[in-house]
């Protein structure tokens, strides 16, 4: 996918999901960078409604299978690094 | 939940996910940093299969409300950072 047509396409999600990828909802969960084949499967998961949840599929039945490949391109994009407690 | 049990119980989840919650196979999401809200929903809804992936029901079924609970702990209290690409 495309990680610029993605990070425009990534306006729809930021409200609940952040431009970065961070949650900004308690039962949102963060995206940045999952993989892209996480991503793609999720995001079909709710527009074939093989996944349920009322925004998602809602807002998936409106993305074509570019959109798809671009948010995938996008979010996997994000660098994550990950700090265990001790 | 116990940060510490949530460790140890997540020595089942590390094949796929890791301990420190970042995925180690390309379909699996990453854990590290989803907050407690969102990780207890998930492994109930595997739990009672409204969510459906054939490892995840199986192993959901075996974990107990106090167990999820941990588990939510300890990748909930993973800290992320993360990078957008410029």
């Amino acid at each position: 996918g495309d990680i610029a047509a993605g990070r425009e396409a990534a306006r729809q999600c930021m409200a609940c999901h952040g431009l970065d990828g961070l949650a900004r909802q308690p039962d949102a969960g963060n995206l940045a960078g999952q993989t892209e084949i996480y991503l793609r499967e999720q995001l079909k998961a709710y527009r074939s409604g093989k996944r349920r949840h009322p925004q998602m599929n809602v807002i998936a039945q409106g993305l074509s299978d570019e959109q798809i490949e671009d948010l995938a391109a996008w979010y996997s994009a994000i660098e994550i690094e990950v700090r265990m407690p001790e």
